[in-house]
C-alpha cells in the first residue's frame, strides 16, 4: 500500500485521480491504513456501506434460494496440493500459518484464499444422492492474499466478501447457476450502486484457477480504467474428481457432481469511490449510503431552542419511514464547515433548517450529485424526500451510463487500438483470433486485457484480429484494468 | 475435538449428556467436525441461528449508539509483546503465520486471539481530543485460539464472535459502560435465547488478561455445568498507556484514555442445545430458531391436489406476518418420519394439516417444548399462531429460571459444598476470603471455580470462608464449568 501520509487536504481528481482516491478514503475515514503490509481497517464510515451491500445482496442471495453457513479459516496444505491447478494459481498468495501456540505443526495451514478445496472435502462428506442435490451455499467471510501491490479496498491482503459454492446433478444445471448469479451481480451493482456494467466470459487466461469457465461483470471507472466487480465461476466436475464428491443418480448409478463458485468483495466500496466521486468528494448512491440525509441546523441566535428542536422532529419524520438521517448539532463547528464536510463524505441530500425556514415550515434541500437546491415543505416531507432520493439514484445511474457510452467504441486496425487506450482509455471493443498469443501481446504492449467477451457477442460474428488480421469470431471487451 | 463416528441414533440425554450432545449437534446438521484438529464448520441450520442472534443483538447494540467496523485478522508479535501480561494470557493459543506467499516473514503475524493490541494501536492515531470521545465500536469477526481440548461451539479452535471497544474521557464512564453492556447481554440472552442467567464480577485469577475488572454473565446447562455465555471488560489505562491512547481534556491537558471491551461468541449456540434440548432432540426458543413452524401436509389420498395447496397458502400467510416457516412437501418421507425429524431439530411448533382440517379449515398444532396438541382454526391463524409461540418462548424462559432456582443453593461447609459439587451439581453459593490460595485449592479438590461475584453481593455481607473458615466479606458463586 502507499506510504502513509497526513491528509488534511484532498488532492482534487482532476490533478491526480490515485492520489484522490487515497487521499478521500483516509479524509472522510471509510478506512486508514494498517500498520501491516497491505492491510487496512474499515472504519464506521465504511463499514456502514459494507453492511448495506450485505443486507441488500444478502436479500437477492436468500430470494434465489441460498443458504448461508460457514467454513473454516484454515486449510490443510495437502487440501491445496491435491489440486495443482488451484494451488499454483494461488499459492504465490497464501499466508501460511506454521506454528499453533508453542508448537511447529505438521502440515502447513493455508489462510484460505479461496474456500474450494475445504468446501469441496466438506461436500464430499454431505452429498451422496440425488435427493442431497442441489447444494445452494453461501458464506460470509474474511480471505487473506498475499499481493505485492494494494490499494485499499481494490486489492487488500486481507479482504472480506461473500463466496456462494454450489453442486448440481448436471453440467446444464450447473451453467444456469452461474449465469443465474452473473444477472443477480448485474442486476445488483446497476439497481444499487448505481453503476451499470457489462458482463461476459473470462479468456482462459484470466480464467479462475480451477474453472471451466468465468464470468465476470465490469464496470468502467471515472478515469477510464475498468474494474472487474465480480465473478462467477462454472467449475465442472473439476473439484468434484478431485475430492470425490460423488451422488446416485435417479438411475441408482455414481455420478461426479457438477459444481459452480461466486463472489463480491469489499472491493465494490473502491467502486463506488471511483465511479461516483468528483472534485468536492465522495457522492454516494442512496440505497448504500450510509446516511442518506444529513440535517443542518442554522447556528445562529438562539438556535437550540427554536431551531434545533424542529430538525430533532424532522430526524424523527424521516427515520420513522425508514431513511437514514444524520443531524449534526455540533456546536464546535460552523454551519459552513459542516455543508463541505458532508459534501466530502457524500451524503445524497443535505438539509438546511434556519430561523426563516421554521418560520415558514419548510427546509432547503440541497442534493449532493449536481448541487442543486431546493425549497421543501415540511407537509408531507417524508414522501419528497424519499421521491428525491430515488431520483438521485437513477441520475447517479444515468450520468455512470452516459459516462461509460461515451467511452466505450469499437475499433478495426491496432494503431486506433492503442491510440484509444493510451489517450482516451474506456472500454474498446475489437476482433480477437482466440489465440493466448495475440491476447498476450496486446497486454505486453498496451496494457490493455480482455475484460470480458460479452455473452450475446459469443456467436455469430465476424471480423479480422485487431492484433494478427487473422480471420476472428469473438468480438472482445478489452481495457486498462485496475 | 472427539474422533469423528457416523451418527445415526443419538445416545439419550439422560445416559450420557457429553455424547447426546455430540451426537445431536451433528445429526440434525447444526455443524460438521472440519479435518483439522478444533475446527468444524457451522451448517446452514446452525448458522441460521447465529444470524438471528447477530441481527438481535446487533439492533441493540446499535440502539445503544455502537457502529460497526472491521480491523486486520493479523497482528505484528511486537504489538502483543507490547503489553506482556495480555501476551502472556494468550502467547499459548496464539496460531502463527511466518509464510507470505514464498517468503519468510521477517516478524511473525499473530492471528488474532481478540483484538485489543491491534485496536488500540489504531485509536492511538484516531484520538486526540475529547471531542473524539467516547469512541463505541464493534466489530463481528472471527477469532482463533490454539485450544487444547476442543467441542463444537463451546470451545473451537476458531469461532464467530462480537467484540467491542470503546474509548472514555473518565474512570467512571469507562465503568458505567462495561456495566451497561453486562445488562444488555443479560437482557439479550434472557429475552431471545430464554436462558435465565448469574451475573457479576470474575476474580482476579479468572480475569481477562490485562483487564482492570472483568463481568460475566452465567447461565446454568441442563447437566447442572456453568456456562459462561459473555464477559464485559474494564480495561482501565492499561492498553492506553501501553498504545499511547491520549486526548487533550476540557483544560487542555493530556490525558490517558479509559477503555472496555467485551465480547459473546458462537458458544452462544452451544448453550441453547444444552439449556433447552430432552432426550427427543434440540429445543429451540422461537426467537432465534431457524423456522418457527414447520407446516407437514399429512401425505395421504390425492394430498398434492387437496392438502398441499392449503399448507402453500397457509405458508404465505405466516410468512407475510414475518414467521419463519419450512413447509415440508417432500414426498420421499411419511409424516411420521417428518414428525420426529422436526421434533429431533426442536422447531417450536408443528402444524399438521390432513383431509380433515381442510375441511374443518383447521390445522393440528403441536408443542416442541411440552408436546401439547391443540386444534388451531385457520381464521387469524397468524394472530394465533403468535400467541402461541410467544407462550413457547415464555415457558422456555420459565423452565429454564426454575432449574436454575431449584440448582442453585447456598452452603456453610466445605463439606456441604464438596457433596453438593460432586453429587446435585448448580450453582453454589458460600463465603470466600478473596484469597487466591483458597480459590485454587478449592479448584483443584472440587473443579468447581468461582464464576462470578454478584454485583449485590459485593458489600455489605458477613460470613466465615468455605475453606479457610477467616473471615469472609464476599459470598460468591461456584461451579464447575466447561
Amino acid at each position: 500500500m502507499e506510504e502513509e501520509r497526513l491528509v488534511t487536504q484532498v488532492t482534487p481528481k482532476s490533478e491526480d485521480f490515485s492520489r484522490w482516491y487515497l487521499d478521500l478514503i483516509r479524509r472522510t475515514e471509510l478506512a486508514d491504513y494498517a500498520p501491516m503490509k497491505g492491510m487496512m481497517v474499515i472504519r464506521p464510515y465504511g463499514y456502514a456501506i459494507w453492511e448495506n451491500i450485505q443486507r441488500l445482496l444478502d436479500e437477492r442471495i436468500k430470494a434465489s434460494g441460498h443458504v448461508n453457513a460457514y467454513f473454516p479459516l484454515f486449510i490443510p496444505e495437502g487440501f491445496l496440493r491435491k489440486e495443482m491447478e488451484h494451488l499454483q494459481g494461488f499459492a504465490p498468495e497464501v499466508a501460511w500459518v506454521t506454528q499453533g501456540g508453542a508448537d511447529e505443526l505438521e502440515e502447513r495451514l493455508a489462510v484460505r484464499p479461496t474456500s474450494e478445496a475445504i468446501i469441496g472435502f466438506m461436500y464430499s462428506k454431505w452429498v451422496k444422492s440425488w435427493r442431497d442435490l442441489p447444494v445452494l451455499i453461501n458464506q460470509w467471510a474474511n480471505v487473506v492474499r498475499w499481493e505485492k501491490v494494494t490499494r485499499p479496498f481494490l486489492r487488500t491482503t486481507e479482504f472480506l466478501w461473500q463466496e456462494g459454492h454450489t453442486v448440481h446433478e448436471t453440467y446444464d444445471e450447473a451453467q444456469a447457476e452461474t449465469l443465474r448469479i452473473l444477472d443477480m451481480y448485474r442486476q445488483f451493482v446497476e439497481t444499487e450502486l448505481a453503476i451499470p456494467v457489462l458482463y461476459g466470459r473470462k479468456t482462459e487466461q484470466e480464467k479462475f484457477a480451477g474453472a471451466l469457465a468465468t464470468y465476470a461483470i465490469e464496470a468502467l471507472m471515472s478515469d477510464g480504467k475498468a474494474l472487474q466487480m465480480g465473478t462467477s465461476h462454472n467449475l465442472g466436475q473439476h473439484f468434484a474428481r478431485v475430492f470425490n464428491i460423488r451422488f446416485e443418480d435417479h438411475n441408482q448409478s455414481l455420478q461426479y457432481a457438477w459444481q459452480t463458485s461466486w463472489g463480491v468483495s469489499t472491493r465494490l466500496i473502491g467502486a463506488l469511490v471511483m465511479a461516483h466521486g468528483d472534485d468536492s468528494g465522495l457522492v454516494f448512491p442512496p440505497a448504500v449510503a450510509p446516511f442518506q440525509v444529513v440535517i443542518i441546523p442554522i447556528s445562529i441566535g438562539n438556535w437550540k431552542e427554536n431551531t434545533l428542536p424542529r430538525a430533532v422532529e424532522l430526524r424523527s419524520r424521516l427515520e420513522r419511514v425508514g431513511i437514514r438521517v444524520f443531524l449534526d448539532d455540533r456546536s464546535e463547528y460552523t454551519p459552513g464547515w459542516k455543508f463541505s464536510e458532508w459534501e466530502m463524505r457524500g451524503v445524497p441530500l443535505r438539509l438546511e433548517i434556519g430561523p426563516r425556514d421554521v418560520k415558514n415550515n419548510q427546509a432547503v434541500a440541497v442534493r449532493r450529485d449536481n448541487k442543486e437546491k431546493l425549497i421543501v415543505s415540511l407537509d408531507g416531507v417524508e414522501a419528497k424526500i424519499k421521491g428525491i432520493l430515488d431520483g438521485i439514484q437513477a441520475s447517479l445511474f444515468d450520468k455512470a451510463l452516459a459516462f461509460q457510452k461515451e467511452n466505450t467504441c469499437q475499433v478495426s486496425s491496432y494503431q486506433e487500438f492503442k491510440s484509444v487506450i493510451e489517450n482516451k482509455r474506456g472500454f474498446v471493443q475489437a476482433f480477437w483470433c482466440g489465440s493466448e498469443e495475440c491476447e498476450a501481446r496486446i497486454k505486453e504492449e498496451t496494457m490493455a486485457t480482455i475484460r470480458v467477451i460479452p455473452l450475446e457477442e459469443e456467436k455469430n460474428q465476424k471480423g479480422k484480429c485487431i492484433f494478427c488480421q487473422k480471420e476472428a469470431g469473438t468480438l472482445a471487451v478489452f481495457a486498462r484494468s485496475y
